[in-house]
């Protein structure tokens, strides 16, 4: 029996089960457009083996590990790093059989899913993993990952993947990148602007960190003037790496339209590390803001990732670090919060702003009402806890009859877990061609048109909502 | 083929799709009761003709404009006219091959539904509309509604409305409501007394308005006393038009019982234009809890609908003014903001409010709870962007279990679209009909008393919750 | 015909309903759990028969009394004490023939599904509820009353109850329970430590509460540590009478973590009468935050059940006092509120934190993430107007795909109508089968382990989690 059905997430009626199955069967070999992820571009320039199936499925992946730690396991137990010179497991077979005795634990969500869908797909298992088969496993994917097909460019291309996007701190250097370019592989891996380390006043070594972006441009960034120049700058150089977005993970979605006195002035603080908190969330707003301000010029599309709680928990990100699983959600308000930013640019043609959320509340009160209306704005997929089957079916059911399919903008798998991508595009469509399926069975939708979208979801409106 | 599918919204499962659609055919022949709606009166006075297809299907209508817009489509290319002396589209043919050409954004809307409806119902259509039917398409509509049968009395008729209330002003002088009723023809449209722009300080001319009610009543509104006296006069007069209910359009569900000194030191700021933000908020609510107090007195149904940021875009709002799809709901708080309120009438024989929401979460959190608790509290149906197959399944999921069906109001269609009449009542009424065969089929009503209930939810309800 | 469907609350596609069937017969015979509960200790101690119909389903369930008051039926007219001192009917036949006569509000309510449940499975009547039976059930059902077989104890047994948790104030001196113990009836009713008369500043007679707590304990209450030890030794005292748990209804999820000083400065202010509504809420949080510390001594399972507005109606409860069905449910803010807290002890191991909402927008984006990430964490079902099938289903929905199905708690029926529990018990295993057979019939979940879960929802999850 395989380990996954392949009828899965289709509706159980059989009549809308059978369009649901020809819809997906109509997308199914089209390649995967990935144009927001967190994938290391190091792996593509160095193309070394994966070291182990523990570093590959469990260390870096804190959906996972961050359920086994809900039910009491200790992180370190599962190899992931402390910062505080704390002991972490390092024999992987451990950190493995530990993953595998909890391994029930994911009954019923997306992360066995995509774990089944990588387990039979790409290492061809057929029992489930269990402590009795986690040997088994181990062997298995170990002994595949030693060979030249297991290697990440082999599995780019095996994935058919036409295009990844990574996510790159603006100061950093983007030397993967380029050593990528300059190989010779013809892989298309593009890089994202993603400034928060310099656009955060309360991100770690923020002040050091807008020295950095002052040294590598050449510009003055503690004056105002300097710190947008130094801004466009490396925009331009993201560009010469691919870039066509920049993103922005910030704790609301609060934008400002200050004027340059009052900006350079919460610069000046920020600096100096005496923003308050409501000064260091206007100055992230401000900076929304002049990034769109921005992209009228060099076309980057702007992607907001508000909402993040981040590093809820003291003494995990004390013993961890960031984004170890502590990341909890908050209300967001898009509504008053996007107003300064969207009187000052929404209507422009050529602007392109990709709104996400934690939120799901804000999908019909406020997402789909607002890019109903703004041609700026287009709504992203569901994001991060929300990116599963119901996640979907809600996001489709509250935003479809409010701004319809075109104002949102195809799937981002989002992930640092290189093996899931297949298996959340695999998702996305399913979940997808069955909310059409139902729409017609229901009489919401010709069949033909459906056909259209189906393509659309899957392929067509990533690639326009991100000019790739 | 026809346009619409026969068994549109039903559930998919074959039996319970047969008990839908019986229930469905049990109330079909009902008449139609309209008891919120925002058509113009002028129409059954003058009885004139609809000018064209454009003027009939695209300017007008909010949320057919708004979607083009949202894709980067001029509002002016529209025909929507400049409050700021640009030019609009003037032609018809143009702006309807525009809409056609853009008709595929309404895949999966409730938009395309009514506007199908009503091609197929009413225009005989039976090909998509799309840019290469434009023109059949145009020429079709343009020369039905040159004949008699497609005046607006006559499609009254048709759509067998029984009663249809218009929502107007404190202070229009209701002329056509007048000349309607002195023409003979006896059609029951009837007027909602809407005093937004004498209780909102504001609203554009607040303070106009309020000495034109003065004016028009002999009363003194600079004075409390006055002020209310004059409300009091008009809701008489509107009465004398059919009324049987007043409405409110504000931002929140703020409601005050303020002493009547502190209430006129209220009017006198507002009259004097010096209101803060929450002074004017706080004037609105004392405002309601007048209004419910009256309503003790004559009988009027108050009808609460709040929550919307209107005028979201500025820019939008300077060209265009207001109205024209940049509102944008919030978030809303009924528990608190409608406390002093109920504190001083929630629990008086003879009274009726009637909630609506644009914040859904209300729904199972607030709404219900509150409904199913006070006498006086009924539940709206979904309003706006929820007046939908997903938005009334919503509705009804989130609040049926809390305070059943009895505290709810039936339907409105709310529109200006005097077309899609017909085809909102035929979604909602599906809608409740497949929702009804869904509890049916799983054990949670019984089927006599769904047949009861799809009678009250088409018709009874409406006419109970209003008086009519 | 029954009065109530075999086949109620399955999927409607008969393969899934045939699946959602079989894993419901696989628990059906389990015993019931009931951790949480609302139940008269009394009752098991005297084992006296129930007065009547009338005193068994109406007048002490706010759940139905509740919903014809919102029809305009006079609280006094249902045999609802008054505190004033105003007459309440006493007449127990006229106030079930006044609910028969209404019984139709409760169409596609879970009380109309409890009570069928209840009227046919234990007083075996297979005709509706109705003005023309009501003599006919008031009759069958008085009659049974008087049986020895339809006493506490017998319908305890007959129940298959393994365990019932009644909820007692902290000055409750659990006089029942030890009767209960001492009568030599070995039914287990377990009590649970209820302390909001003495740690809620804005409890009618706060400061007489504790100083009654002092009292009983020979502790000095108006100092902190000796208000902190007698509440160690009232949960020694709870321990004697099976308490594994503690509950707190608090008005928000606030919780604080001060320093001793402060917090005695607090319990100063709060005896003095003196604290304003903020001190008075960060007492209470502080007390969850000392609570939390006595469990990781004590082993007693820490339940948050915040977010109820209580007495929302100010004649309601000046007339009939607390919990009469006046309490309406608001937004809460579970991640900044609990933050204090799961700093201090979120990472302990043997801990256990049973969080409850009324606030279903918290599942999927707070209380998911929370209960997926820390280890103290476990969500309760839904509670209140969410325990119900759609309650269950959206709970279902968006809580596992984050957090799985083991980080939350099994069920509590959470009840003071005794005839409910089975019928609850019932609806909820239902439920969750219709979810996983759902889940497996979309290939979301093997067909084995939906086995398995059906169990840990029905019976193990709620043991394990209250360490039953």
């Amino acid at each position: 029996m395989p380990l996954t059905d392949p009828d899965r997430l289709f509706p159980v009626d059989p009549a809308t089960r059978d369009l649901a199955r020809a819809l997906y069967d109509s997308v199914t070999a089209l390649p995967i457009v990935s144009p927001h992820g967190h994938c290391d571009p190091r792996w593509f320039a160095e193309n070394a083996r994966f070291p182990n199936p523990a570093e590959l499925f469990v260390v870096p992946d804190h959906y996972v590990f961050r359920m086994l730690v809900s039910q009491g396991v200790p992180m370190a137990d599962l190899g992931v790093p402390r910062l505080d010179g704390g002991a972490s497991e390092t024999d992987p077979r451990k950190i493995w059989n530990l993953f595998a005795r909890h391994y029930h634990l994911f009954r019923g969500t997306p992360s066995a899913m995509w774990l089944d869908h990588s387990f039979e797909h790409l290492f061809g298992l057929d029992v489930p993993l269990s402590a009795e088969t986690a040997g088994q496993y181990y062997d298995r994917i170990d002994e595949m990952l030693a060979s030249e097909a297991f290697r990440p460019r082999a599995l780019f291309e095996r994935f058919d993947i036409e295009v990844l996007a990574t996510t790159d701190s603006a100061i950093d250097d983007l030397r993967w990148h380029s050593a990528t370019r300059q190989s010779g592989w013809n892989g298309r891996v593009i890089t994202t602007y993603r400034p928060d380390a310099v656009v955060d006043p309360e991100f770690e070594g923020f002040a050091a960190n807008v020295r950095t972006l002052g040294e590598m441009t050449g510009e003055d960034t503690s004056s105002w003037a300097g710190y947008l120049a130094a801004h466009r700058q490396r925009r331009a150089f993201f560009k010469t790496m691919g870039a066509t977005a920049s993103d922005h993970g910030h704790p609301s979605a609060r934008t400002e339209d200050l004027d340059p006195a009052e900006a350079g002035r919460l610069l000046g603080k920020a600096l100096a590390g005496t923003c308050t908190t409501d000064e260091a969330d206007a100055f992230r707003g401000q900076m929304l803001t002049e990034m769109a301000r921005m992209s009228l010029d060099d076309g980057l599309v702007l992607q907001i990732h508000p909402g993040s709680r981040r590093n809820h928990n003291a003494q995990v990100f004390r013993q961890f670090g960031r984004d170890k699983g502590f990341d909890i959600p908050g209300r967001t308000d898009y509504v008053a919060d996007l107003k300064p930013l969207l009187d000052a640019v929404g209507m422009e043609p050529g602007l392109t702003v990709i709104l996400f959320t934690l939120d799901e509340t804000a999908y019909g009160r406020e997402l789909a009402p607002l890019a109903g209306a703004y041609p700026v704005l287009r709504l992203g997929p569901p994001w991060w806890f929300f990116d599963s089957f119901e996640g979907i079916r809600r996001f489709r059911e509250t935003t479809t009859e409010t701004c319809g399919f075109y104002n949102t903008a195809g799937f981002n798998d989002d992930t640092r877990a290189f093996c899931s991508i297949p298996a959340r595009h695999d998702v996305s469509r399913r979940s997808d061609c069955a909310y059409l399926a139902t729409l017609v069975r229901t009489g919401r939708l010709r069949e033909a048109d459906a056909f259209d979208l189906a393509h659309d979801l899957s392929y067509g409106l990533a690639k326009k909502a991100y000019n790739l």
